[in-house]
């Protein structure tokens, strides 16, 4: 089992407890969150992160932040609901699924507006809930597609960091490690480090260690030579948006990772749900890349580790194209040699109408 | 002009100049170093590092060592310069260069043995200007051959170290940036980090950086998207040894950029004196790859960025095969898709009997 990255503990009154991911991994500490203002905090601060894993922290911190209210008006509550709504949504404005989970936890209190201010308490309640077990849902399905990788001997590498600390649970491209895991497979992983931010270092080493499966950890600039000298036959890693052709942009990184795979004749597999693709995107030129600041690369570790002044140049992301990619693990199965075609065919067959842009779960970065 | 690694100062007395380079590149402190002390303390504490430059630090420590020798009695200062010398080689005992230059400084009191003292000691004093000259000749005609390659325009990306402070010059693989920027080209060349050591962000972008060199420093797992989307046209390495077949160990990470450069259609070309080959060995298979601690990768920057505990796999080189490499730029030219046939015919052409293992110019590293 992965670690618990969030969830409620108690009744009504509870609170939302969630591992301070910026103490990781010298130190695990639970923090009981029983009101709003703590839970802006820690979004704020990034002892959250991760697309789902902070929609499901917006929804219980609605809860923790409107538990406290008293009396019977409903008029009253309603607008305490929406006060600290609009209160956890300035916390990451630019977290879509912050806005998604308090949008759905709103009009959840909208159903329940005929019932009185109890009931309604505990139909929020049941919603952050119902957030976090769908989320928990679409990570086991996809463990449970990707488990067909993951052999007895399996030599796996993966890059950057998404795994359940992300999530509510198994995660994205740590999903099948789980799952096979739990099936009594063994099998080895390698995690890049993941400069600048060493995701694979602090949060992807962490996680699969915890949960006791055989990882190594190492630089980037050594995958090429474990491809070749320590026989890796899988690669897997998560997704930050997919085109609807299956271009995939993920942690920088991840394309030079595809290119060595192909080189070694090794298998790379991303893993996501289905709403990491943006059907608006035809290809993966579209996908805006984000660029960060110099000082993660110079001042990286607390001190600088370069000189004073230097020119920088750093992609947060970077795009693999789907001729480099063997498959698409989703939530439905996986899709092998993603295509526009056999993109369309997947949502057709599993989606009453395709999500889009505005999806939910954009991976686990940063 | 790079910086000066590594010069005598004064006549005789006079004191060997070197960079601090444990302090680089947030200071730049130059040392005065007029006794053997203080410079076994300099080359133990890697103040000065590189191949070559080790070797130049150990003629220049030993002309510091004896300079302050008193009287005329020859016997006497053979045993003192013998004392020294043999002082000095306990300072890095697996630094092949230090070695082969006291080994030459020795050689050259002995073939002095019948004049004073005074003559003695200014013939050492040009025995390690000569190794410095040598070392200094051999960067320049590299960076003269490979001016070709650095045009107006071009965009180079580089790995690791293997510039100016591991030399008394141009270095190897920086040689022929140097040289066309000397030239009056414009270019830019990005440099790699080069995890775990740095060795790309620490000495790389600033021997690069001073020099007035359009250098962007990057991470590692950026070099794949740097390739793709700024338009990198040439890679440019040094190399820690050259098998027969012109298999070409070097810096970790190495071999990945390879692939990349490959990939792209962007020509690899290393950077390296003859004195790197080692004809003993038929192909890389052969080269034995030093495994180093893993708190490089988990403790690399002062503090731990990994859990504790955790498995790590760190070798120090890795091994490109001959077919990724587009030339290798030595002292005498440019030896285009090296194999065996060609490395024999280059040796044959420019020297009377191929020198081998323990040559005394093996890179720059670590």
């Amino acid at each position: 089992m992965p670690v618990a990255t969030i969830e409620w503990t108690g009744e009504l009154p509870g609170a939302a407890r969630l591992i301070d991911q910026t103490l990781l991994p010298g130190e695990v500490r639970h923090l009981d969150l029983d009101r709003a203002e703590p839970m802006w905090e820690a979004i704020r601060a990034l002892r959250v992160r991760g697309a789902p894993a902070i929609g499901i922290a917006a929804a219980f911190g609605l809860v923790a932040g409107v538990q406290h209210f008293t009396g019977g008006d409903r008029t009253a509550f309603a607008a305490e609901v929406a006060r600290v709504a609009a209160y956890l949504r300035t916390s990451r404005p630019t977290a879509v699924n912050l806005f998604w989970a308090l949008d759905r936890m709103e009009r959840r209190r909208a159903a329940d507006a005929a019932h009185d201010v109890g009931s309604q308490l505990r139909g929020l309640l049941a919603e952050a809930r119902a957030i976090e077990a769908e989320d928990k849902a679409m990570c086991r399905a996809i463990g449970r597609h990707g488990l067909a990788l993951v052999r007895d001997g399996t030599v796996a590498l993966t890059h950057c960091n998404a795994g359940g600390l992300a999530t509510a649970d198994y995660g994205t491209a740590l999903a099948p490690f789980f799952a096979a895991h739990a099936a009594g497979r063994r099998f080895r992983v390698f995690a890049d480090e993941t400069r600048p931010l060493l995701q694979g270092a602090r949060l992807t080493a962490w996680e699969l260690q915890q949960a006791g499966i055989d990882v190594t950890l190492i630089c980037d600039g050594m995958a090429a030579a474990a491809m070749r000298e320590r026989q890796v036959d899988l690669v897997l890693v998560g997704a930050d948006r997919i085109a609807a052709n299956g271009d995939t942009a993920n942690k920088i990184g991840t394309y030079g990772v595809a290119v060595l795979a192909r080189h070694h004749g090794v298998p790379f597999y991303v893993a996501a749900p289905t709403s990491t693709f943006d059907l608006t995107l035809a290809n993966g030129s579209q996908i805006p890349i984000e660029e960060r600041a110099g000082a993660e690369i110079t001042h990286g570790f607390g001190r600088p580790t370069a000189p004073a002044g230097v020119k920088t140049w750093n992609p947060a992301f970077d795009v693999t194209p789907r001729e480099l990619i063997a498959g698409i693990i989703t939530e439905h199965g996986i899709l092998e040699r993603p295509d526009a075609r056999r993109i369309t065919d997947h949502f057709a067959r599993h989606h009453a109408g395709a999500r889009t842009a505005a999806a939910h779960h954009q991976g686990a970065a940063p």
